[in-house]
């Protein structure tokens, strides 16, 4: 088993109608790809200062099944068309669960 | 409930010894705070280049709960000890679980 973790900052000019609806389409997922094994997005809640915007971690049984995940057709729509235009920065990390 | 993600990427002269007694001091934290609702850390896979190196996600049932973790005297032990001397970069967020 593996987590798969984003962080996302977004651009001065993202609305919170534009990131609300980012969270929507991604939670749409686990019914698309049914290697996802557990799946969780949203809002940091602005408890510390330097944080990131928007987290999505997302659990697997394998690499196989993340790399699935992220070239999926849905995935990369949600991304290209929604994400990309308001994304200020990205950094992603898969680890083992149970570790 | 929800979770906290901390993203780390070390500097050049990072040994793996050093975040491996990383990994392995965090992974006492939940033995010692309670607060702590479930906990997973570790070595990014290397699957995407651009990813960092070090992951934490740990659940709690409260901001509360994770600023008691947060600010907790054996935590930042490991962070000034051990983390802070080897590190390039930190990214966090905290988001609601159930979303």
């Amino acid at each position: 088993m593996l987590r798969h973790v984003v962080l996302l900052t977004w651009t001065d000019a993202a609305t919170g109608e534009q990131v609300a609806e980012i969270a929507r389409r991604l939670r749409e997922l686990p019914a698309a790809i049914p290697e996802i094994r557990s799946y969780h997005c949203g809002d940091d809640l602005g408890t510390n200062p330097a944080n990131a915007d928007f987290v999505v971690t997302a659990d697997f049984d394998s690499v196989d099944d993340y790399v699935v995940y992220r070239d999926h057709p849905q995935h990369r729509k949600v991304i290209d068309e929604l994400i990309s235009p308001i994304l200020a920065s990205r950094l992603g990390a898969q680890f083992p669960l149970g570790g």
